[in-house]
């Protein structure tokens, strides 16, 4: 079993992803910790409660970070275009859910269960990586008892979607995403190179819906507004970005990757890019020397990761 | 008649495309300026005028920048392992060529000599843009009157050469590159993405110089070094990157391209890195709004462009 921790902005394709981890039987879901960016954190923890209630998910579910690591950067707008106002689509999702969220902040529920659990836990991370950070600098020594990490965010040899060269998720707390790749854990990068070309048709959603029941309807439904915000890039579908990190984990076999140390801008123009230096590949000493080295996917057999990801959320035999 | 100024810093991939230049039947070589980088303009000034001499060129050439536009840059060491001690390969160069360089600095003469040919002057930039940068702060003007720039520099979807993300000519200046890419004129960046896919063998390189007597067999001698240091990158040969611009002048259907606003990272880790907004692709807005659009080079027939290059410099039908 693959023990997780899922840190997410719900925010609509982590719905999704929510679901995937929830009724994968080889996922044992520890927690859900939330952090600010498709909405506030306010927002996507509400909605986080509002998913776990929906699909009857057990496990805690942790209040973040609701501001970058580094305070003085300054606020940004949420992305309400792409995620709704409610950052589920624009459903009707209850204004509170009457479900606690676990007393501890995020970052310490990240590092308790880790701790608790010693080479076991894979940490998902689809959002900013605030909370990674805010764990890391609370507890350096967690870098070592974690299985790995799996992030969802970046891009290398794609453009970027915030930016000409930057992704959303790390565009939206560079200091906390450098502090994490430059970590001595093992990071899996799961960016833009292999999340934009991995896309689900509506119909195909629809299609698992009809056979899905009312928690597949449900994710459908909060899908719709996203699938028409994709329309410029998509032809009728939407990317599946975070499920792709989760299918990470399961089945890394569907990915290509190439390893090396990886940095991301802070500042200036190219704020929040991600850069690779390949191992092998020699340039003058700069900022990549003597990092650790990173796993960066760079294919994706994409087709069978949507597949996957529809056979996971129909399968209700786990729960 | 394409009337060419060609701004260099010889160099052994420039000394090939100097010759090109040189014999093309269809360029008017108005004149050679040079500038810093590859070796200092010391040196690069000598080697223009040496390569003036053997080669019967009969254009000035206008001695350019020593330094950074930013002159607060810090200098780096000149690229020896690459261009040699002498920046021409280690052969033997006299101390002093005895002919005169142009009374005008290098920017001068490029002012003079645009303002001369309204409309006509192609600048073939393939060192750092220093003197470009000097010339546009000190006649904006001429941004009007030149009928388009082609420079060799940067990368776009592939990786840098002096760092992850960053080619030499660009990151030798980036302050320079920047203006010139943000300015209103036309530009064509063929950079990394297309000279790093354009190589020419060792025996490819002999049989030429075989076929052309002295002044090939010259152009041979002084590359052999350059062929030894990119052992690690090509199979005994090596990239011809600034012929690649200039055979953009007169063949550009050789080469696939985008359109877009282009700006040059200055300063951080990716200090140098040259990025494109593509016209159509749709960001919130930031840095690259409102600037004129340029086109850079994404692919090449590397093989017609090899080709051309051994057909024009043995067809000394010219000169």
């Amino acid at each position: 079993m693959h023990k997780v921790i899922y840190d997410t902005d719900p925010g609509v394709d982590d719905a999704m992803a929510l679901l995937f981890l929830h009724r994968h039987p080889g996922i044992d879901l520890l927690g859900v910790t939330t952090v600010f960016g498709n909405a506030s954190v306010d927002t996507t923890t509400r909605n986080a409660l509002f998913l776990k209630r929906e699909w009857n998910i057990p496990c805690p579910v942790a209040r973040g970070a609701s501001i970058t690591f580094d305070p003085s950067r300054q606020e940004r707008p949420w992305p309400t275009i792409v995620h709704g106002h409610n950052g589920l689509g624009n459903i009707a999702v209850p204004e509170t859910i009457d479900l606690p969220t676990d007393p501890r902040p995020a970052y310490q529920f990240i590092i308790d269960t880790v701790r608790a659990n010693p080479g076991e836990v894979t940490l998902v991370a689809v959002g900013r990586m605030t909370n990674l950070a805010l764990a890391l600098k609370h507890d350096p020594e967690i870098a070592s008892l974690v299985k790995g990490v799996v992030i969802m965010g970046g891009n290398f040899y794609v453009p970027g979607n915030v930016s000409p060269v930057a992704e959303a998720n790390i565009h939206g707390d560079p200091e906390a995403a450098d502090l994490i790749m430059t970590a001595s854990w093992k990071v899996v990068v799961v960016g833009l190179d292999v999340t934009g070309a991995t896309t689900m048709g509506r119909s195909y959603l629809a299609d698992m819906a009809k056979a899905g029941g009312p928690s597949v309807q449900l994710l459908s439904d909060l899908s719709q507004s996203y699938i028409d915000f994709y329309s410029h890039l998509v032809e009728d579908g939407m990317m599946v970005h975070d499920s792709c990190a989760c299918v990470y984990v399961v089945a890394p076999e569907l990915f290509d990757t190439i390893e090396g140390s990886v940095r991301v801008v802070c500042g200036g123009i190219a704020d929040g890019q991600t850069i690779i230096k390949p191992n092998g590949r020699h340039f003058p000493p700069g900022d990549w020397d003597s990092l650790p080295s990173q796993i960066v996917c760079t294919g994706i057999r994409s087709q069978q990761v949507v597949d996957l990801i529809r056979d996971v959320i129909l399968d209700e035999g786990k729960h």
